[in-house]
């Protein structure tokens, strides 16, 4: 029964492991890629097929082909980048994930009201005008990978900077002196159960080269890979509450049936030994591909190398035994 | 047979690991934590029961219970900060490990012993009044979790940065720039054999921070994950070597049998390529979370995905059969 | 059929991956090395033979032995270092992988003419008397294992520290401020396919610990130990394409089959998300160690643990069936 649903994505972000699992999961996988990429996505065994674009404009032109092999679209953290916010909305392929959730990830403000309905530590947020009297770090509206951001120490450091953001949105936060750390989660709406499957640390080009030279360069914060780790167990009681109040709160503000599947939190551990949360991904996000092979967490809930991807197509599947894919697709 | 023992641990630290490993030797797994933890600890299928208390201090009103369940206590780096050094010595609950090396874990003055006799090298320790003419760091006695740690370039700094320290017994060590690692080891004694499990870096906040942007920030060393790790193939005879050292003068200086079981050496490597002991942690230490599901070094040994927790209850089981439990409990 | 040879290699390096990879595709196992390494690598139980040997110079009287047992050599990052040029070069014993590329690896010059002819990118090499106008990087030709490299931040420091170097050969490279790392590939000359196996970054003393205090010193990069890692899936399709690259370009320019089997590319990714190559590693690299019970990336391809080890014995063992060994042996 499994067999009659495809697992489609984009290829790029997590798609290898996205397809990895499903194949494992037992379902037929399907690619859609530039063309510049299908050499290389072509080598790996589980994708079935590959079908190459020219760029993602052609997207739409292939959505009845999705819809006759019965297609289901995982997204990543490039659907929003690649297919626009309106693209994403008015998918006609079936979408695993509540929709309603992408405006609430885009927009700064929304993101700030859901996470302060969730009691939990964010970092101090600037408002226009107000005095800078300590670092801040300086990210544009949108700013993806890393990209379009800036750390100012003081004043005088920040009105230099914001020229290059002239005319465009941004937000100032607090530049929080702690490590950074990126519980993975997945919160099942047919179990009701959320389970932490990894952690990792994003590795960022190139503040993380900046520390191994003393040299006095700005530090930017492009991710190029990621790095695994596990958290102190004494903080994983917290991390699980705060992940249940986001949930939680999400099931409040946003219909109909708040976040759910693979989320994460982008935190800020300081020497205190309490998170401080700067964003929440509300999709798979790249840090899981550390653990395409299993990660020590998600060994605690399955004898078998669990990936975020795989858990994806684990939750389609179990979907259709229950007849219930109308409560995870969109 | 295995399944006439309870393999019980306190919920914090190493619990999940161990409790994994022990469901995975067979045993009926139990733990007994805080109530806050409780709804935590509940969700993971392989811990078979929970206990909640209000305070550590209700700990020994379970004694009784435990005994009942013929269960074995398996002691972590949280056991001590919880039950207290007497609490550990005074428990009526078969323990696994040597409770005579509780004492010399604690104590800086019985390590240094320790190490000296095990010819390792270790950071220069300054007595108390020599000039400081380096970078120092200091240490409060019982410090744990890398709390209460401080770094002084120079007398000035030291003498400055003391007087919050003030009536506190501290250690003033050589800082040593080095890159820190943290082989985990296992002695059996049942096999006299040592193995090495894994090795990991703690990720320190601010410390791991503060490479990435300049600013003169004071470290902090408070540890809240680890990053999985291994080391040039080339020092291992000198890993190896070390920790054989250091369980051969265990056995002359801690009755009646030394150290067995996991324990791990904090150490800082040196671009001379040496390895410098700080400490030796007699237990299980969380950096082997990382490696709840294997780690490159436990698949050289077993074909199976090995963690230290696990190991622990190989051990107990391969004691079970042999009828030498006498020999790993206390 | 596999049985009739034995897989051979030197005590160091990635020894240990490589011979358990060969005992798990089921071949004999044989480890050479110091005899003050015996009791080491003696403990491992898929090392079916260890023969002792006082100093290198002694490893040619061991060739017949060798070839009576029908062995395989697995050169490693140690090869050269401990038998020479010319000891590698004039190996009786079979060997595997093409030892034209020796010549290849060892000179920055022809690494140079070989990464042009690839089309790579590379940072800027200054020649001799060009003015120092930005922080460089000078390496000792032949310097291995991180160690004989220096910093100069300008003219000045670069002649002050140059004095250390003098009456040697060496190289100055622009210092690439960008996150360094270091993707392990295999090129299979019977399938003619490339595999990314797995990638790492390197843990270097004392540059790895210099981020965490604030102190003024001169960084070294003496490699110690290895980090696991993943590569932002958007930067893999042009990882795959430099590496098709390499080996095309080695197929012209070195006899007669160029690079085949385990190499690595040891890259510094710059905030433009450009990978830039500082070197070619023409075997396998100890960061694989990190890997011995498999990866994400190999994970992708074998539901197996496979190390790059263990692909070099299963490459092996497919020529065996095939009758081509002399495709992959030298």
């Amino acid at each position: 029964m499994a067999q009659a649903h495809t697992i489609a994505t984009l290829g790029s972000h997590s798609a290898l492991q996205i397809l990895k699992g499903a194949k494992d999961e037992g379902f037929p996988t399907l690619l859609i890629t530039l063309k510049n990429r299908l050499d290389f996505y072509l080598q790996f065994p589980f994708i079935d097929e590959c079908l190459g674009i020219d760029d993602y404009a052609q997207f739409s032109s292939l959505e009845t082909q999705l819809l006759q092999k019965n297609s289901i679209l995982i997204p990543h953290g490039s659907f929003v980048a690649y297919l626009g916010m309106e693209g994403n909305k008015h998918l006609k392929v079936p979408y695993f994930g509540n929709k309603e959730v992408l405006d609430w990830e885009a927009s700064r403000d929304l993101q700030l009201q859901w996470m302060q309905a969730s009691s939990v530590n964010i970092p101090r947020i600037f408002i226009a005008g107000e005095p800078i009297d300590r670092p801040v770090i300086v990210k544009l509206f949108g700013a993806a990978g890393g990209e379009g951001y800036f750390v100012a120490h003081d004043q005088q450091e920040f009105d230099l900077k914001l020229t290059k953001f002239s005319g465009q949105k941004y937000i100032v936060q607090e530049y929080l002196v702690g490590v950074t750390m990126y519980p993975h989660f997945f919160y099942s709406p047919l179990t009701k159960s959320l389970e932490l499957l990894s952690v990792d640390r994003r590795y960022e080009t190139n503040a993380d080269a900046l520390g191994r030279i003393s040299a006095n360069i700005d530090p930017s914060f492009v991710v190029v890979g990621n790095i695994p780790l596990v958290i102190r167990e004494s903080l994983l009681p917290e991390a699980f509450s705060m992940a249940k109040r986001i949930i939680a709160a999400s099931q409040k503000l946003i219909d109909p049936q708040g976040l759910y599947g693979p989320f994460c939190l982008e935190t800020i551990v300081t020497p205190d030994q309490k998170f401080h949360i700067m964003e929440i991904s509300c999709r798979i996000v790249a840090g899981t591909n550390a653990f395409i092979n299993g990660s020590p967490y998600s060994y605690l809930l399955y004898d078998q190398p669990m990936s975020t991807g795989r858990r994806i197509a684990r939750e389609i599947k179990l979907a259709i035994k229950q007849n219930k894919l109308d409560l995870i697709l969109n």
